[in-house]
């Protein structure tokens, strides 16, 4: 029996696969769902930045720090609803901060069982490219990490 | 719920790790444990080679070859008994050839929900090392795969 399960998401297409290969395998299997998505402020300030640099368009980055904020809770607001909808227990969890260091402060802090990822794509060697978070976290995790991959077709 | 579980073993230390997570988290969550030994005939011809370069000893490659596979077959079946004995239904599969190969084979014959790995230690820079099969199975599998770390200690 599964406890609780780290869901880290960026709301990314491999992310919505691996949440569907979570809701198929998981099913009577564990106490808990936590939903984690990290908001990463360095993205903003990129952003601002390049926004500054050509001159495009002003950015109040608190302003748009707020509104990102917002829509990201709401995104996981409605995964966790979208699990209890199918008798899962979920908890959704938003932080700011560098994704793979809060990935592995929240799997200790919250002792999650299990860190749940999804596999990015395939190269051109058809194999599967991890990302670099994702790497990250089989590589420092204490945790067991169930990596799921985007895509299931044959190997030629 | 799971359905069939790979567990590929290798009889390291890290794989046996693997096996007690496993039992810790699969009960009553699973079909089927398959217990999965490669005997890499490989190996074998390396140690011939030694052995004939430095002349120290002689060897008859099929005998130590059923020899070997014997010895890894009493291994697989204890493995498969001690799961059995603790309410897991389980099978024994040993194969020869390519360890990486035959465990893409397995996993896509069998129709593997997940395939479950040891990591192999850690690295100076306390990243866990998962060994060059854990890697080619991440990279090249269709299912699913669970890596399970040696070492649970803090990170520093």
């Amino acid at each position: 029996m599964f406890g609780k399960i780290l869901y880290p998401t960026d709301f990314s297409e491999p992310s919505q696969k691996a949440l569907d290969s979570v809701r198929r395998l998981f099913q009577g299997c564990v106490e808990e769902i936590l939903v984690l998505h990290v908001f990463d402020r360095r993205e903003l300030r990129n952003l601002a930045t390049v926004g500054g640099i050509i001159g495009k368009y002003p950015i109040d980055l608190d302003e748009e720090f707020n509104r990102l904020e917002s829509e990201h809770l709401t995104k996981v607001k409605k995964i966790v609803d979208d699990l209890k909808s199918v008798g899962f227990a979920a908890t959704g969890i938003v932080r700011e901060g560098i994704p793979l260091r809060e990935i592995l402060n929240v799997a200790d802090e919250e002792k999650a069982s299990v860190i749940v990822l999804g596999s990015h794509g395939k190269s051109n060697f058809e194999e599967v490219i991890l990302g670099s978070v994702s790497e990250g976290v089989i590589k420092q995790s204490q945790q067991p990490v169930l990596v799921i991959k985007r895509d299931t077709r044959r190997r030629g």
